[in-house]
């Protein structure tokens, strides 16, 4: 299964620019939690923001092509590669699938160019792998056609930078549904979360909702419950099953040059056994995981996956990655704790990525329910 | 990457014909280590030996289709598959790539049929992993036309019951060659091996050959070295990276099955969190073993496979499938040990599928010097 | 912590025994799943059957002096030491701590010289895990002062041989209670299960109870409840974790010796830094195992042990015992296969180690209540 | 095995030291990369400092007590223990060891009041594992009766800070000696490594020296060879085999605690089969590791250890840790990458920990070694 010409050329004019431009920039960035906002806007010139959307100034490409931005940008952290999934997909994506023709037109082509940035704001303190027990309210003003929403969330990607938030609260009819809220509206907060050492790249904050009034306008209407935060996660999560693995292809790469460089007791480290036995297993993951996200992303444009398959991958990809890391930066010994070498950086910034829109656990349980037709997560039967 | 409908047509008829005869079979073959002989023909009469080989009497199918036949019979059993194996790529593969004309049309047709059987002597009691340390020796007599051969072979799957082998053996000039030997020659013993707790319904012995006397007609021409017995080899470990998916897809199944049957607890065993992490991980090796398998094959097919991805994909698909194996066991507890559960008879399988033609570490090094270009079999820098 | 001198002469005397004694006779037992029953009176001789157990004629000895003894015979197969756990742990064990005095005079001797050979009934068909489910009924006859028994237990090491069962039923007060049943009741029958690919060198069957008529004298009065089998099963699993150390022992100095043997690439295997990995994390768990269950054998002889130390150790012993068996059958490449070699058999024996008494699972999850404080076995909350 | 009065004293009223007054100034410490300097006096008045030396204004402890106190003070954080075990282990322990009278008695008792701190040079920047390779060169001067001394030492802990150094360099008879080198001299500089991601609370950097003159006076004059230098290492890694346990054991706890506070799904996470499952393994590994090192502290104090037993616990102890604080992390969710929560930091440290004083693998290839009698570090036969 080979890549089309045009996705081979998306790919290799995206992998320079992250090589020329972001990798320069990333060891200071991560040392000193510094996000480049200007970053965004330079994706959006080379059309890489909400890729696949068709229209209002997207590019309109296939969802391969969307995994092979994921990777490249990966490859340099998974921080940026996180700005970048937030916007495409779970800040443009709801737009273009849940929002108004006027939504589309007027958010879209912004989005599109990095001109404004947006985040998402699903998960609350008191519920990550539980979305539905969400305490946000929105509460419907019918004398003025707005909502007032109060509530709060966290470990939100760019919100402390964002122009707009796409958040999902509960209405009044106990149904979950999107706003657009715009940053200087009354009552809206998003502090940042200081002390991250994972993504330090991107900004990572809260939202804050105390009676924020939001236009009826702002709302998404074409969607309600669950499927709309989960079918924003699902997209999102596609783009980190190819995204993962690109960290993962650089740790495997900078592993292997230095262990060929450095050498101990007379030969390469990439002579002994123990090194190549590592390689060995790190080179067939990231080959396996990578063949698997190329034919999921053509059954996606086929339109016939279904979600716990890049449930499968999601996990897979964040989980081998991680463990891939892990082993990269153990092959560089003492040296693989400096920052100039990347790698550490990738360890910490994979735990997040192993965590986040679904854990490894809580995707073995969607599995597992998909498998049996058991749920597993709560003690119901 | 879908199949093509032949192939599915291939795939669908054969598992008939494994699960309706093999499998019932099986349990007692493998509980007295019992060969069922005319296996064989029935496989010759579905077409499914040698099927890769353009004439002769062969199938002529794509790779992908030996792939899935392979997955096949191996749902079954390690043993039946190993059978097969070496019937298609140890032995007709070779006669059909390094033989001539006259070799091929006499042995080819009745191979194809199951009318005779082969097997393949390449490893010897003190080379096991280090095919290049032979000791088996053949010497030409120019006035007879003959070679007169000596040396032993051991673990050599079919040899008690063959008709012919096709052994290698080092030449005076210091160079490895090919030759088929037949049942009856004088000089020749294939004794079997007694207390086998792997591939119990298929036979294993060694060859024995003092003085064996073949005629010059019987030497392959048309390769010399390693690189016979190699071609060979990685033509049955394409076949076993699918077989080992397969076995491991039975275990799956037949774990999942027995744990919504069970009640513990007042719930089915599949309730449970330990085991739908279980069944998560196991579905998902499977899958991207099975996709990359698919990948390999179409590769081939193409002519665009090195050997290498050959070695990466019977390696994870091995030590994957023999995980998977073990935890579908662990999942039976107490009747995970009894054979008609069938699961212990995969684990005890997959312990020597993990382990012949190239073990699960060899092939790491294998990778490792691909990776690295460094080799680290031996001390030798 | 070192071993009394008293603990090393039982150790050392009952090694040679284990040596000359039984590793001769294991290969063809286990290949023809034969149990020699004159191991039990051997083993009497010797006075290890019960050998805690003040007076009766039994030895006396100290918990450790126990665990060094069943590490013994493991080093040679599990089958031996689950006979002797049996008789030790499930039959004299409950007689001495719940027994009446006239129990233990009538029995205890018997049993403890090897004329006798009982077993222990407690996990049923439909419930292994789950103990309390017990379907197997005991109903009290006022009239003759018997009991009525019926029901069916399986995995039942011993039964098929076995001239006397303590077996577990419940009563009509809903509390579970302990039996001394004896070959020959009518409506007792004790069916062989066959083909078992673990443990094969000790037979295992089933106890079914078809209106066993037992009178009141043969019922252990000094215990209700599950409290009665729990604490068989706890002494049991003590001498599980040392043993399946043994076992494990066995197989890293099987695979050590192996290696060093075998020469391949022109170095004896065991040069190869992948071969001294793999040994350097088998000494390492055998070591830090047994040093644990020393200091809980010190602990038990003090009566400072917790039943949860007990869980820990046999959970540990026997996983990671089971892994060491793995790896050792890997390093022996193809001869691993071959049960002169040994490592096979244990590699089988473990599965069923890690299962039986309570299995890997289940003792993380008595192990996860002890840490939380919250039972996670069942739905309920 | 139980403690010694003395020795639950010591590890108590140190716990409430490391708990009271390093707990509260290291998540700041850490994320600022600030070393404070005081610590290591405050420890001086506690009398933690090189705590088993006799004499010298030293404690004289048990080497189990100075486990405790590893354990205790890494309970914090590593980057304290490691500037606890560089001056104890590393700097008091060879001069003690191996210095002169004088050598004493002018050192010790102000290292031991952590008046003055220590650090010590022995790794290059081109001889991690393989220190035999040592470029740093001391040349004799009769005149003056100094050695000049030049070469580079990295990745040295204290280094930027320390008023001493203890290095090691070549002589012109091609034998190791070490040297005790006082800030100030002329020609010595000891910049600091910056982008550190690991044992942030603790400095460290290089110890650069362009022809240091140094007195005859500071060369430890009672050791020559690699003797010198892993004596230090074997002394200071019993240290680490105890303290590496210790922020274990902090994890642990933190992850319990987190899990039974954080409600999800109407339960708390810890009654989830999957949470109580890691909860399982980490305590298992930390109680089976945690009597490993006290068997082996007890074995130093009776003079009985082999250096094999300690590379075995570094190890074991090393590689647990890391694991059991990976997943520790994981179990924290998003939470888990927010330096509050501590346990990031932990993973983070144990990283360079399970690096340092031998690597994970070196130790594998040093018991590998012990095991089979045969070295596999070089290629060499």
């Amino acid at each position: 299964m080979a890549l089309y010409k045009e996705e081979v050329m998306i790919r290799d004019s995206f992998r320079t620019y992250c090589q020329e431009k972001l990798m320069p920039r990333i060891i200071m960035a991560n040392r000193h939690e510094h996000f480049h906002r200007e970053i965004v806007s330079e994706m959006g010139e080379l059309g890489v923001l909400g890729p696949t959307i068709q229209g209002y100034g997207c590019a309109g490409t296939s969802y391969v092509a969307y995994g092979l931005i994921a990777r490249e940008v990966e490859r340099v952290d998974s921080g940026y590669r996180s700005v970048m999934s937030v916007q495409s997909s779970l800040v443009m994506h709801p737009i273009n699938a849940y929002g108004t023709e006027e939504q589309k037109e007027k958010w879209l082509p912004r989005l599109a160019r990095g001109e404004i940035l947006g985040c998402f704001g699903l998960t609350e303190p008191n519920h990550g792998s539980d979305p539905a027990g969400m305490e946000t309210k929105a509460k419907y003003n019918p004398s003025s056609s707005t909502f007032t929403i109060s509530g709060a969330k966290t470990w939100i990607t760019n919100s402390p930078v964002a122009d707009i938030a796409v958040i999902w609260a509960k209405c009044e009819d106990g149904r979950i549904r999107g706003f657009i809220l715009e940053r200087g509206m009354k009552g809206l907060a998003t502090p940042k979360i200081e002390g991250k050492f994972s993504l330090r790249a991107s900004a990572t904050g809260m939202i804050l909702m105390d009676e924020v009034e939001v236009p009826q306008e702002n709302m998404l209407p074409n969607v309600s419950g669950l499927a709309g935060p989960f079918g924003c996660l699902n997209n999102a999560r596609y783009g980190i099953a190819w995204g993962a693995l690109g960290a993962a292809e650089f740790c495997f790469h900078a592993a292997r040059q230095y262990t060929l460089d450095r050498i101990q007791f007379g030969v390469p480290l990439a002579r002994n056994q123990l090194m190549q036995k590592k390689m060995a297993d790190m080179l067939t993951e990231i080959t396996i995981g990578l063949q698997s996200c190329l034919a999921l992303g053509r059954l996606i444009d086929d339109k016939k996956a279904a979600p716990e398959m890049i449930s499968m991958l999601k996990r897979n990809s964040c989980g081998k990655s991680l463990d891939i890391a892990r082993q990269a930066r153990d092959m560089l010994g003492g040296n693989g704790i400096a920052d100039e070498y990347h790698i550490i950086r990738h360890v910490m910034n994979l735990e997040a990525v192993n965590t986040y829109e679904g854990t490894h656990d809580i995707h073995a349980l969607i599995l597992g329910r998909a498998i049996t037709g058991l749920q597993s997560f709560t003690v119901e039967k």
